[in-house]
């Protein structure tokens, strides 16, 4: 911690945002080359997201924040491509496999779709994780991969190369370990930094609310969609959110392989209502900003969308027709009075989930292809007593009681079936 | 970072306080703990210091928070003195050589003031440079020597050793670098850790405030003395605080040599009235806490206080009668108009001296011992066309032209004498 004039500088800079004051251009584009160079150090710029924290960046700040940490790395360009490229990012939700039957539907529909993921951390599960269940399928691929892929199939969900928005990746691990994640601005800059340098021409995203999301209420999901937004817009990427209800799990299913499994099946035709419901809204939306007019629902229907999945999980070495995992051990929790489900609390299911080895904890745990939650009745559903109403998947037995304590209040019976509403609460461009 | 259970532990601490909520003493012990050990990163105590700047720490917080810093060192004890201790600390102003008549002035009372002291930084300047411009005197004693020399002389003024409050030298480099000084709970603790561990019986804080002052309103100053005056009533020491002015330099020099000789000055039955007004008034409090009863105003009078300086210089291997080194240029600021002074801004004629060579802007930088600044009219005085405003003293010459740009606008002559202000504004107890 030497004097240099560096150091006063950024000094200055903290105790200008800490005050409530607006950075200039200039200032922010210095501040985060200097962070990712290491002229700032680490416990300068965890002072200054604190400030964030509490004082906020505005629209114009965003951008150039947002901007800056683009430009610390590579940025893909898809303009070469025959077709129109369109992504979606979820905020991260309890069974949200949706991105797996959306990105083969949307190519099948004529748009390119190019979903660099990152991996999954917490209850919420990742897509790359969902993906790995499948013999043989592989994260990673190299530029020119998925630029072959794009061409040939349409869609690659794989794993974000190094190279897009390092500030962004040294900025994240920081707020994790100084609580300082929890900041509308800096968490819309880090989801844009790479979904805006991964190339895409068109992004749909799906700002989760409720329970089981990181947004808990309305209010603070709007707030975060009309961000994502504003800096998808300013960015020249044609940008819209649609806020989500997740206080429920998506679909039936909640863990890796589970959840391909229930992909399939919607690929298929079949599948829970709610996961077909968000599939094709968010497909029309990755349709609409693509410019292509196309009926998702008819893609889906006619088999198109399988087969793109299959072409698009050959592509990346996996066996689409081959079984998938099973977990060696599961156990049935079963109701204990007749009535209606009233209540299937998406945290509750998500910890579970976690729990059994659906998720991870650090970046280098493994996960449990097999493990997971099946939900066999969802709120409005008639069950009486001895009825199953989740089955529990590990292949660590001493980790049900632990998983069971999770659900211990997460689901409740009653006479009257809740209000039905929609999955899609609020459309925000 | 990699994620161990303590960090996990510090997260969670971090994220209350960001969220408003109070720590238990236990987390906080294990905090102050924790960072001075080096388990507690310096990116996760700067964000903490930010939460902090935004929602505080309440007494009891504060307590515990600095009685942990104490704790990570040594604390003095002179409960083996025949005399009662005693102690003042000023939170620094432009002029503010008090401490040197003061501390012999209430040895001469009957007290014993065990006055260890930081150095200067910035344009308030520090007692130890001002003491270092005497010939032969040495800052720098042994815990045995200040010991021997409180129980012979009655008053030591030395450096305060390394021994003291570690954990608050640490976060105190680390709140210099992420603009977190400027927190009133931050600010109380570093102080108070400090001087309760040196091991006074009783202290008397001046809070200065006023253009010169760090704190800059009545309202700071007062949540600043309220706050340090809490801290040391609950950790047993009788604590009381003054607010005093820092609109205008106290006495008519700012500068090392040049406030050593105005101090001897006083000690000699003359000086400057605030400069008298101020030393009495702090000696009554410092008596009046340790349990004494005594006129220091008579100790001053009868040149008792001048003896216990004499022999508080010489112990510590100064020569109090040696002549003071000068400055080897000066130039004079004078009238440009007939009137009366209406104001001479503190933080001007601060900044001046500090530019002149009087203070330093780093640690490691020297200090001239007769650079300085000479004030020759004080609000209030009649001055005419050409007289002497100002003497500006500096063995750097080239110094000069920026000096006389701080006080550009610092001075102002006028046709009325402004308002006689009492020096102490409010007592704190």
């Amino acid at each position: 911690m030497s004097s240099s004039s560096a150091e006063h500088a950024v000094v200055d800079l903290i105790r200008a945002k800490r005050d409530g004051h607006t950075l200039s251009a200039d200032q922010i584009t210095w501040l985060i080359n200097a962070y990712t160079d290491g002229t700032v150090a680490e416990e300068q710029m965890s002072a200054m997201a604190m400030a964030i924290f509490f004082n906020g960046l505005d629209p114009a700040e965003l951008h150039t924040w947002t901007t800056a940490m683009i430009e610390t790395g590579i940025r893909l360009d898809f303009s070469s491509l025959p077709r129109p490229t369109t992504d979606k990012h979820s905020t991260g939700g309890v069974g949200d496999k949706i991105t797996l039957p959306l990105a083969p539907l949307v190519a099948a529909c004529g748009a390119a779709v190019p979903q660099l993921s990152g991996r999954g951390l917490g209850h919420t599960g990742g897509t790359l994780d969902k993906l790995e269940s499948i013999p043989g399928w592989r994260a990673s691929l190299s530029n020119e991969e998925v630029m072959a892929q794009l061409t040939e199939v349409g869609a690659v969900v794989c794993a974000a190369g190094s190279g897009l928005a390092p500030a962004d990746k040294k900025l994240y691990a920081l707020r994790d370990v100084t609580a300082t994640v929890e900041s509308i601005p800096l968490i819309a800059s880090s989801i844009m930094s790479k979904k805006i340098a991964e190339g895409t021409g068109a992004l749909v995203l799906d700002v989760k609310v409720g329970s089981g999301a990181f947004m808990k209420t309305e209010h603070d999901a709007r707030e975060l969609a009309k961000t994502l937004v504003d800096i998808g817009k300013r960015a020249g990427v044609h940008t819209v959110a649609l806020m989500t209800r997740m206080d429920v799990p998506l679909g039936r299913t909640v863990g890796n392989a589970l959840e391909v499994a229930e992909s399939v099946e919607v690929l298929a035709g079949g599948g829970p209502a709610d996961v077909v419901e968000l599939t094709v809204a968010l497909a029309r939306e990755m349709l609409a900003g693509a410019g292509i007019e196309a009926d998702p629902a008819e893609a889906l229907a006619s088999g198109r969308a399988m087969d793109v999945w299959q072409a698009m999980i050959r592509a990346q070495g996996g066996d689409p027709t081959a079984p998938l995992p099973k977990a060696a051990h599961t156990e049935q929790l079963r109701a204990e009075t007749d009535g209606v489900v009233t209540e299937l609390d998406a945290l509750a299911v998500g910890l579970a989930a976690w729990r059994l080895g659906a998720g991870r904890a650090r970046k280098e745990d493994p996960v449990q292809a097999g493990a997971g939650v099946e939900i066999h009745a969802r709120p409005g559903d008639r069950v009486r007593v001895g009825d199953p109403l989740l089955t529990l998947h590990t292949d660590t037995p001493d980790r049900f009681a632990a998983a069971l304590a999770d659900l211990d209040g997460g689901i409740a019976i009653g006479e009257t079936a809740p209000k039905e509403r929609p999955v899609v609460l609020e459309r925000i461009s």
